[in-house]
């Protein structure tokens, strides 16, 4: 999961080699991850990826292969590769802990360190956080889609590359989705794992019914039973009824039936009314195909009967409009005291400058009503009129009653951990409650509420007069 | 990038353990990899990820930890285990070369072994090939809307995890994008790579001709300078034709300047413009920013001057209408000796069952008619009439004059390769070979002719007397 060292772009070691020739590379330097855009034209992201994060900056090295692959690229200097050998990462990472919602502009990772050790880990950093913070979001919105039914993860076989899919099942856990059909990530992670059969198992017998009866002969206390390689409501659920009757004789219950094509809402309403009339109240309709949290939705909204929702490629491929990647990028904000700015033609998308911290604006009942991103040390708090980093224009004042919180607490300094990695089940339950201390209207699934993330005084005004100096020289 | 074993959905073992469990575990078996729909509404898909894949069937086995791990779900018994452990796949692959032009409905990769072990590849083979074969088809794509300019690819930062950058970067290579930012991929696969700098580089010097004075001084002999960080015609370029200048007067030569923001056309032919008018005519223009075959594609027709395009996230999530995942299938299509279907309400996205072949109908000159699918044994040839898998009312006659090739090889026998894994330049050479023969008319963008895939007469009586016997029993 931890990306080895290599997965970097050259450009990383081309500036590092020029920095190092002229002696910058020791200079002190701050760098912010963060993102423009929300994926899915959702109202929120989900912080993701941060410890996977945290172990490759713990474990970054340059090995004996690596090194020599970059002698034989014959641009760096012996000097230089005898400098990278020793390279560590002993900067330090401020970051929103996985599980956060977090907006646009906001750091959701800073680091701090020397300029060669914060700019050598920019590729590594953005391909672990986009990729996380992707599919917990998509995660969180398919599971609020499907509430109280659950969901389970099945996207293995469409993830992209084995990576793409442990990696996909650890970030749809901190999601909300904690249970998944991969195995890898089930060993990895901890997570309960599940599945039962495919439609090859059914075809592998000479009839349906024969197929469920040996299914659940070996399994009789985890049987679902895939209904749908015939017919699902003629043949398929009448043959789950009967091997239900036949485990209920010999003390056991059938869990499950599973449609996995057709129109899953009409599918799964009549198999709930065949179950309920055969007395098999208990057994638990699983869906799958293509499922997404619009899919979901229509299916709930057409009154489909379904207890467990089986989500694979849209959820572990982050799908959906505004998705597939989120953005993120890494940006130089602060060098030797001094702060810097990326300016653009259009002046919004120029980046916010200096080193910050991101408060939270919390309401009695600790409901979350905007975020300020303001400079270190800058004092804020109810009165405050804070500014839209992208409509200049727009402004609006911190609430009375509110209280300040920083979203960010300090995951690494001098390259050691603060503190030991939570449990996914843990960072499952703070993405929960942080959801729930959101504008229900951000919440939505189409069309949501925009929440406020503004900028402090002070870094506005830092901001504008760092984009008035950035004229060409 | 072989995946690891447990790169594998639960129900691949619990299958295996109620085959193992009733004996059924040794029948002969064969199942087809296929999918259903082009990517990208594309005319064409270029297969891809068959050597990773046979690295994956080479290298399976269950270790102890893995193992241990499956204990500890106390859904396996003892025997099982040990069967599982010393489980090796010795099975028989029938494929496509990778950089064949594919389409639907044909067996990409046929396994045909024990039902257990070619039912338990299922997962991995899929997450494999999917992945591969939508970013291969991606590069085909994007190369041939730059051509005669060059592409080079840039996602590592967006991939889908780690193995998500590795896996894209060969597949990028396999449609002809055989050249990366990425060093992993370098390393890995000895592909060429390029990079300079970042904006942070730019932005750590006092003022941007000090950062091009720099970078140019460390990398004389290859200085691409990155012209946009602050005003790309007013200042970035200017300033890199002052440092062209400068390494004239010291015998080296600019390799090329970067634009990496704003309107891509315009910018790119001002530039060349500039250049020109320096003298710098040998100076390449190297142009990035959400690029894809579309956006180049404009760019190309507003008059851009662009010799070389970075193409990142689109290119290594397979983004696009259609894109984010290739939905292949993995379908048993023959047990025993008899031929299996998989029947659905809609006729048309039943399975083809039966061992088959894949013959491509050739014209003189080496173009490609069409494609007929048929029976392992079946004699096809000039004036057959076949038939369309999803109309069967469709119906067309393989032209006289043409001659059959089958685009599978035998990859693999008694789990042992047949041949060693072709070198990513020849299978490139081999994607651009074929896409030569293709209709002209199906290598389109957007709306593309629709090449034929057809079954043959014996296949296609097969599966319709299949279907009628599929009823519920």
């Amino acid at each position: 999961m931890a990306p080895p060292a290599l997965l970097m772009d050259l450009y990383e070691l081309t500036m590092l080699a020029g920095y190092f020739e002229r002696g910058m590379h020791e200079r002190r330097a701050t760098f912010d991850l963060s993102f423009r855009e929300l994926p899915f034209q959702g109202g929120y992201a989900v912080m993701a990826g941060l410890d996977p994060a945290l172990a490759y900056l713990e474990s970054l090295r340059f090995d004996d292969g690596d090194l020599d692959y970059l002698e034989s690229l014959l641009l760096f200097k012996g000097a230089f590769l005898a400098y990278l050998s020793a390279l560590r990462f002993k900067g330090t990472v401020t970051a929103a802990p996985e599980g956060t919602i977090v907006f646009p502009h906001e750091p959701l990772l800073t680091v701090e360190g020397t300029l060669a050790e914060a700019q050598v880990v920019e590729t590594a950093l953005l391909n672990v956080i986009n990729f996380q913070t992707l599919v917990a979001t998509k995660a969180a919105r398919v599971v609020r889609a499907a509430a109280p039914a659950k969901v389970v993860e099945f996207g293995a076989r469409r993830a992209q590359g084995s990576d793409g899919a442990l990696s996909a099942t650890r970030a749809a856990a901190v999601g909300g989705v904690l249970t998944t059909s991969h195995l890898l990530a089930g060993k990895c992670f901890g997570l309960p794992v599940t599945g039962t059969q495919a439609h090859s198992w059914v075809m592998s017998f000479p009839t349906e019914i024969e197929s469920f009866r040996a299914y659940a002969t070996t399994f009789p206390d985890s049987c679902v039973l895939l209904v749908d390689t015939y017919d699902t409501l003629r043949s398929g659920v009448p043959n789950a009824i009967l091997v239900a009757k036949e485990l209920e004789a010999r003390g056991s219950k059938l869990a499950g039936v599973r449609i996995d094509s057709g129109d899953l809402a009409y599918l799964s309403r009549e198999t709930r009314r065949l179950l309920d009339e055969a007395g098999l109240g208990y057994v638990k309709i699983v869906a799958s195909n293509e499922l997404d949290e619009h899919v979901i939705q229509s299916i709930r909204m057409e009154g489909g009967r379904v207890d467990l929702y089986g989500v694979g490629t849209r959820l572990v491929t982050g799908q959906g409009t505004g998705g597939g990647a989120l953005g993120g990028v890494y940006k130089l904000v602060h060098i030797d005291k001094e702060p810097k700015i990326k300016v653009s033609g259009d002046p919004s998308k120029s980046t916010i400058p200096g080193q910050k911290r991101v408060w939270r604006v919390i309401r009695e009942g600790g409901f979350f009503e905007m975020d300020v991103i303001a400079l270190e040390g800058e004092k804020i708090g109810s009165g405050d009129e804070v500014f839209d980093p992208s409509h200049p224009l727009r402004h609006a004042t911190i609430p009375e009653g509110t209280k300040l919180e920083d979203i960010r607490t300090v995951a690494m300094r001098g390259g050691a951990r603060s503190t030991p990695a939570p449990a996914l089940t843990a960072i499952a339950k703070r993405t929960a409650s942080e959801l729930r201390c959101m504008p229900e209207g951000s919440l939505r699934l189409m069309n949501p509420h925009r929440y406020r993330v503004a900028l402090s005084p002070e870094l506005h005004a830092l901001r504008l007069r760092l984009i008035g100096e950035a004229r060409p020289r």
